[in-house]
């Protein structure tokens, strides 16, 4: 048996508390699907909801929600149906397919087999003589399958259509009402958090990649000729790790560190805008608890590029099992896309300059894959100590956000407890009670879901409405009167109070 | 030309400022598809939200996410394969399909013509000669159709899967998960926003019926020998306006007025939980707009009813353009989903009494389309009021809570309002800023995207930080200073305060 790694304990203790789990369990399951539980869903949500505070409310850009099924005209112009292609091979014996650039990969340890092109592929599997690794079987020469989801909308006589792969289609697609709703003004962005559906071939890695996931990016529109990013100032002195289009040719392993503002003058990132968001991007995935030492950006050599693309750093994140993950793209699509729809669509999406001269914009793109995102939550706020589990998530994501304990469940203190409870849910926090075992089980199973805050209700509150608060993170404890709590927790969950200003500090004996 | 309803009215502004519109526009449209622009985007999460506060938060209840594709093996054992149907008739010259039903609907101004079955749509399609409704030619026999997108999973060898039409087969997917979480403790609910896909044969009525939509629902599991709920005293009093099976077999047209606690004692409603559901409905409904007097349940007829319910009463709601709109359905589905799971897949699901006996749970649903919701949503709040169009949406609901406005565009007064602007950003608030055009227009254009209040910079605000602050609803304004602005705006958007508590009344000469 392999060795359990994080992601193994990790995954244990989502299914058991209900984060997420394979999905159609009861009928064998089916790889690629991923079923997320209720403080899964929740945790989504509410990184979701971080996402928006960094990438879209702050700075006034517009949101949009497009249909996941597309008729195939949008990918015939979009380019998807040329070039969104993978190498499937499929099993001679067992009639599966697989992935033909990851079974390279995984046979010979190489990186990014997929931008190598197809003979070479073909001529890897036969040099490594790889084998079906489902039955052992002989495999058949890889051939060129387009990993999206086909189906017919409408009964007889209508459409072909497919799950679309990605959302940026649609903020192309939508592009002149988004330039209507921004009053007709460049810069601007659309920015969409929805779900997407890929028909991987071979799905594997658990929850990393799965056919069905929510991709939550933005397209920035703006005139080439005048590429400024009006904040670009509050993200230059933002220092990151960088492995560069030159430094990946070269395979250089150790990483540049460089301020933002350098990377730009020098031309590692060729757009302020693309700075923008790598800077903001940094900062969106520290509050998400993974710290900058665990973050890098890595440009994407031309043969690994979207076919859209003109330059495109991944933002990866450090995972203990798998090594470096990315969770985010930032893409410099130029006019590739506007310029594709303007010429099959005929509709004309060029602005007009003042001095009279037509463009069609360009667009800076940064994407995340929610669940992702959510998986690294999990990787950066796990901990084991003292042969407890606990999930220090940020305390603006947490799915319950305070826990309600008697001290025991006799003399009348549930019913306080239970008060308490009420109270806390009229005010509108996430709140869960609990009274079944010791108080220190229950501390435990809600340090093991990223509960910040317990409640415990004892004696003095019978007595003369004093409480005790639990801090998940450090276990200290701090008494406070009944009527302050709702005050002294919206001071908490705002982050205006750290959790020793709470209270009076309990010291045990 | 025919006469310009309620409905084109909304959809004209929908359009031009960014709530819905026709998706696939520039490549010609596809009926079935709508796009959410910004304020849509954003009104339909801040609905999903309230949904929460009124199905979930309160009540400690559990939430899911489950992939939208299934394999079919779960649409056979769901009985969807089966009975998920509906009769479609192609045209025999221009090849296009229609559902039948609707066709005799239409011709007939028949009611639920579905229920009748296919020999009397046949019979009536050809008693009432109907031909094609788009070139006039002959239809063909209708044919049963099942409208759900069918697309296969995995390369060769792969699997077929459908996108599920309803979310509901998740919660029982699943339920073993949930009893786990929920610390197989009965009754539990699980609860899902998510999306659904059904292959329409002929959409029609604009966003009304549409290909891909939201599902807001929860299952709720109870010991059929123990079906009380625990809340049901909060909604007892609660007045419904109420058409009973029996009514609706006789074709009463007058609707029956009861409490909610009248009608389960009287048995028109068959279980406590329906009840509840029903009573919080209404509540939810009241607060997205819509008042008590437009609302009215409805139950379905036997053959009505969807093959898995034992009793369902449609929440109706009034629109001016097409009369009463389904936009929620409480289903009683007894323990017909689980039972056909655990007999297809072979997982027990049953739950042990204390007294040593065995029972499958049974489940009542309360099922809100989302997309309908928002459509409500307009209908209810739209005013033409001298000329303008106002958008008197609930301030919980509102895209854009503040607006924020230099008086004019000089003497550093753009400048103020930015700063003003800036500050709301940080406090929280999801706020605008214009300055084009008089500000008369500028209101003007507020009201008609429901932001409820807007904060006019002026000549005093440079002088002494006094602001004004407008309600969208009344016109009516008050003065305050700008150190109290944000604490009093929060007060507000909490509900704590009205509008004419936020500072002094403006009396204009």
């Amino acid at each position: 048996m392999p060795p359990r790694t994080r992601y193994d304990t990790i995954s244990e203790i989502a299914k058991r508390r209900g984060f997420f789990w394979p999905s159609f369990e009861i009928y064998g399951g089916m790889s690629g699907y991923v079923t997320y539980g209720d403080l899964g869903t929740k945790l989504k949500r509410s990184i979701e909801a971080l996402w928006k505070e960094y990438f879209v409310r702050k700075q006034g850009f517009l949101e949009l929600d497009d249909p996941i099924i597309n008729p195939e005209r949008v990918f015939e112009a979009s380019g998807h149906l040329e070039n969104f292609k993978e190498y499937s091979a499929e099993c001679t014996q067992c009639g599966r397919s697989f992935r033909a650039d990851h079974l390279v990969e995984e046979k010979t340890g190489m990186e990014n087999v997929e931008a190598m092109g197809g003979e070479a592929i073909k001529h890897l599997m036969l040099e490594h003589r790889i084998r079906c690794p489902n039955c052992g079987g002989e495999l058949k020469e890889p051939v060129l399958f387009l990993p999206m989801f086909k189906t017919e909308i409408g009964a007889t006589g209508g459409e072909v259509g497919y799950a679309r792969p990605e959302t940026a289609q649609a903020m192309f697609l939508n592009y002149k009402r988004g330039y209507q709703h921004a009053r007709e003004k460049l810069p601007f962005a659309v920015a969409q958090s929805s779900k997407v559906m890929r028909n991987e071939i071979s799905p594997r890695r658990g929850a990393i990649r799965v056919r069905e996931f929510t991709i939550m990016e933005l397209e920035l529109f703006f005139d080439p000729q005048d590429p400024g990013c009006p904040w670009f100032r509050e993200v230059e002195n933002v220092v990151i790790k960088l492995s560069t289009e030159e430094m990946e040719a070269k395979e250089v392993k150790e990483l540049l560190e460089t301020s933002i503002g350098e990377a730009v003058e020098d031309g590692l990132i060729l757009t302020e805008w693309q700075g923008y968001f790598m800077g903001v991007s940094q900062r969106f995935i520290t509050a998400l608890g993974m710290p900058p030492e665990k973050q890098r950006f890595r440009a994407h050599l031309p043969d690994e590029r979207a076919h859209y693309s003109a330059q495109t750093y991944d933002h990866e994140v450090l995972f203990e099992t798998w090594g470096w993950i990315e969770i985010s793209g930032c893409a410099y699509r130029t006019d590739f896309d506007l310029r594709n729809h303007m010429e099959a669509s005929g509709v004309d999406m060029t602005v007009l300059r003042e001095d009279g001269t037509r463009y069609v914009p360009h667009v800076v793109e940064p994407s995340y894959g929610l669940d992702r995102l959510f998986l690294s939550v999990l990787e950066a706020t796990y901990e084991r100590k003292q042969k407890r589990n606990i999930l220090h998530l940020p305390r603006e994501l947490a799915p319950y956000q305070v826990a309600v304990f008697p001290l025991v469940t006799k003399d009348g203190l549930p019913e306080k407890a239970r008060e308490v409870h009420d109270l806390l849910l009229d005010k509108g926090f996430w709140v869960v009670y609990d009274e079944a075992g010791s108080i220190g089980r229950r501390y435990a199973r809600a340090d093991e879901i990223g509960v910040p805050l317990a409640v415990a209700v004892d004696y003095d509150t019978l007595k003369n409405d004093v409480l005790t608060i639990r801090d998940r993170d450090t276990w200290k404890q701090v008494s406070l009167s009944l009527a302050e709590l709702p005050g002294v927790l919206e001071a908490y969950f705002k982050g205006e109070k750290d959790f020793l200003d709470l209270g009076t500090l309990v010291i045990r004996g």
